[in-house]
């Protein structure tokens, strides 16, 4: 049945369209979840919504199972192929189809890397919402798929908010054309809400309406040091009376994070002092210096209600960047930790600071000596964690078990942004009930009867 | 079986929450869709998640279905009751249980009117970012169900935007908890989402999580008279991209809309000349004189570009009230037209202009003389569209065939933000393909196999 199979693909396709054995290159065999290398059937290859609904169709027919893949950039490994299942790459439809800057509407295909989409929209004098580290790589279509977060939430919100239409292909090869621009549009059930965050479970997105909004003519940064977490919240909640969603970023950094930050990057320590926290935080606007003043005089409301202790606001572009500078540590993780036990949870906003001091002192007493960073996207009840596992003897299920263990009894999300895939399923228990499992499982078996959809990720098979 | 089933239900809910015969309230029988009144098997008042909960098992276990009904305000009937079913009021279950001022998240019962959580949010200093004309009937849930609209969207976004969690109760009485706060939380489907705007359909919402942001301190009013359409595009791109989501309200008014107004209120004309729209434009800010020098310096763009003809910024709330007056004719239609025949659509943002011209000219064919008068909240591409009914021999049919045709023509929405319910049914197929239906009643026979959730509303059974 195989070869049939593979002839009939090939016949619908195109020899360009589908690819088998050594002709599969090698970044297709897994993600950046690190998962091991898995062989596909096939890597199939369309170039356009029609070819995507014959290879499913045909799939359907020969009940040969479906895994789509966008950028391979995902780190839940939800794009890692499965054994006897095709690997269904977008790849090659990566049109950016129109921007009309006058209705602030992009229509893309699902291949189009994030940064391709950012490029286009900033020529035309526009940003794209969302943008996260894997943008030179990762695909619209998999953002969709996995709801992408990254920089940018706290003011445009996750790629669900960007979305105002989808083309998404179910199993069986039905195309559905939800490409309407409207932003109202209550005509029965909202579908792109089922695909969104569905992480290839549900069907494949093909295309998608995305809005972009006007680039900000200007951007203040300034970083600001805290006497604890509450003066947090009141810092940020008076930005945002006062700046409104003129607030771009609001960054927390823990001491222990600004320390390695230092150490590591051979930075000056940004403060005279060693504050518990440090916050990031970043404002755009239109007006240069009507942004500066309303940055200035919201720190200065904080200094008299004393959540802010010291502050040091950028002078130009080059202060910006070196102030962000801390932040970047993360990417000496990798190097520095041996290896880093990496963690994306959300939580309960009032109680990130006290779910922060409750893990790191669990840690402390389980490993004595056990050296960890903490940090996150606060404005986005979004908290990063990362644990070097070589002072916790490598063991990074124990280390799991104990924070998801927290975040379950704090009522958190164990995924705040990189989605479940395979490597989380153990702990979706941990912040989603039975009963909305199996509601899950229900929508599944009503769109993919046969179960052909990125089997084993998200959760197994009733 | 009735009695034995009406037994069991007051047993579970107590004698106030279960009536019968002449006991239910006249209002229960209908909504301000103006539908025949329908006598329920009983109208059902849960006051506790528990309560909901055993009534819809009782329900399921004897085959009994359930219309949910909020406040009643729904003007396509999908609250109306079904003869032999249960209408389930959550008019019990309306306390606001929190409102956390610094992370700025409310947490309400479904039962809640929306002027009660503004009301609760204002003393706050916080705003809901949802309102409408039924505020001090409509509840959360049944806003929730719909998806509403109204004023506010183009700043805040509509009901779906505002909600960060969501407890429902499915057809079998299982509960979905799914009331986490977080903004960021990907682990596996996000269900709310098939709840809100389902109308009802899949199961009963009973609490929810909402955002309330910082009150605006300041507000800014002004009328723009324009030379066309694509006038008033460039106009709202470039207040998005000056005031970025300052930009509170964009309404747009046809000259017939404005002749109107002004001679059933009695008006002065707004400007010397009759031009042929007029935007009414509100920001908002944090400081009074900068947001008006933001305004100003705009308008003062508008008019180099010849965008802006004419323009009256309020000097004061009074004033602001006066030009606000002239969009407020609406109130009139119901006396002013015999009757009203009304739209709420929606169209892709660059052809509303052509849209309303050919509509017009369409209805003119058919009817000359026929009298009727374009408006709408062109900042989120909906349109609304009265034509006065003793103008077209009072034959609704034949207009409703024609504007709802040129609205699938143009591949826009039957129904912006009132839904389907059952007087839009028919329409539902011209701003959704079949297969878009036929995914709907899968997910509809997923979660709710026996059929018992507000039968017949939405879609027929297929």
């Amino acid at each position: 049945m195989s070869s049939e199979f593979l002839d009939a693909l090939t016949a619908a396709l195109g020899p360009d369209g589908v690819l088998t054995g050594d002709a599969i290159a090698p970044r297709h065999l897994t993600d950046w979840s690190g998962h091991a290398p898995v062989q596909p059937l096939a890597l199939v290859r369309p170039a356009s919504t029609a070819e995507v609904s014959a290879a499913l169709a045909l799939c359907h027919a020969h009940c040969v199972a479906v895994v789509p893949q966008g950028g391979l950039t995902g780190l839940a490994g939800g794009a890692v192929p499965v054994a006897g299942a095709i690997a269904l790459s977008l790849e090659r439809m990566n049109a950016i189809e129109s921007i009309d800057t006058a209705t602030g509407v992009a229509t893309v295909q699902a291949g189009v890397t994030l940064q391709a989409l950012q490029e286009a929209a900033l020529a035309r004098g526009l940003v794209f919402g969302v943008d996260l580290g894997a943008r030179g790589s990762c695909q619209i279509g998999g953002n969709l798929a996995t709801n992408a977060g990254g920089n940018g939430v706290l003011q445009f919100g996750m790629m669900r908010e960007q979305c105002l239409g989808l083309e998404a292909v179910l199993a069986d090869g039905t195309v559905l054309p939800m490409l309407r621009p409207m932003q109202k549009n209550n005509t029965g059930y909202d579908l792109k809400h089922v695909f969104i965050g569905a992480e290839g479970t549900l069907g494949v997105i093909t295309r998608a309406l995305l809005r972009v909004y006007p680039a900000p003519r200007a951007r203040a940064t300034a970083l600001v040091a805290l006497p604890d977490f509450e003066a947090a919240l009141s810092l940020l909640s008076l930005f945002k009376s006062r700046l409104g969603t003129a607030v771009a970023a609001f960054e927390l950094m823990w001491r222990d994070f600004v320390v390695a930050s230092v150490d590591w990057q051979q930075l000056r320590e940004p403060f005279d002092a060693a504050h518990p926290l440090v916050a990031l935080i970043d404002v755009t606007g239109a007006d240069e210096a009507a942004l500066r003043e309303a940055l200035e005089s919201a720190l200065g409301e904080a200094f008299e209600a004393g959540t802010a202790l010291d502050a040091a606001i950028a002078q130009s572009g080059a202060q910006a960047q070196a102030l962000w500078k801390i932040r970047e540590a993360t990417a000496e993780l990798p190097s520095r930790m041996r290896p880093a036990i990496n963690f994306d949870v959300s939580l309960p906003m009032a109680d990130i600071g006290r779910f922060a001091d409750t893990c790191r002192a669990a840690l402390s007493a389980r490993w004595p000596g056990q050296s960890s960073v903490f940090f996150g996207h606060v404005g986005d009840s979004n908290l990063h964690l990362s644990v070097d596992g070589a002072t916790v003897g490598g063991d990074a299920d124990a280390v799991e078990t104990l924070v998801y263990g927290l975040v379950e009894r704090f009522a958190g999300s164990v995924s705040a942004e990189h989605g479940i895939g395979l490597h989380k399923k153990a702990w979706l228990g941990a912040s989603r009930t039975p009963a909305e499992v199996a509601a899950m499982r229900a929508i599944k078996a009503a769109l993919d009867p046969l179960g052909l959809m990125n089997p084993g990720k998200v959760f197994d098979a009733a």
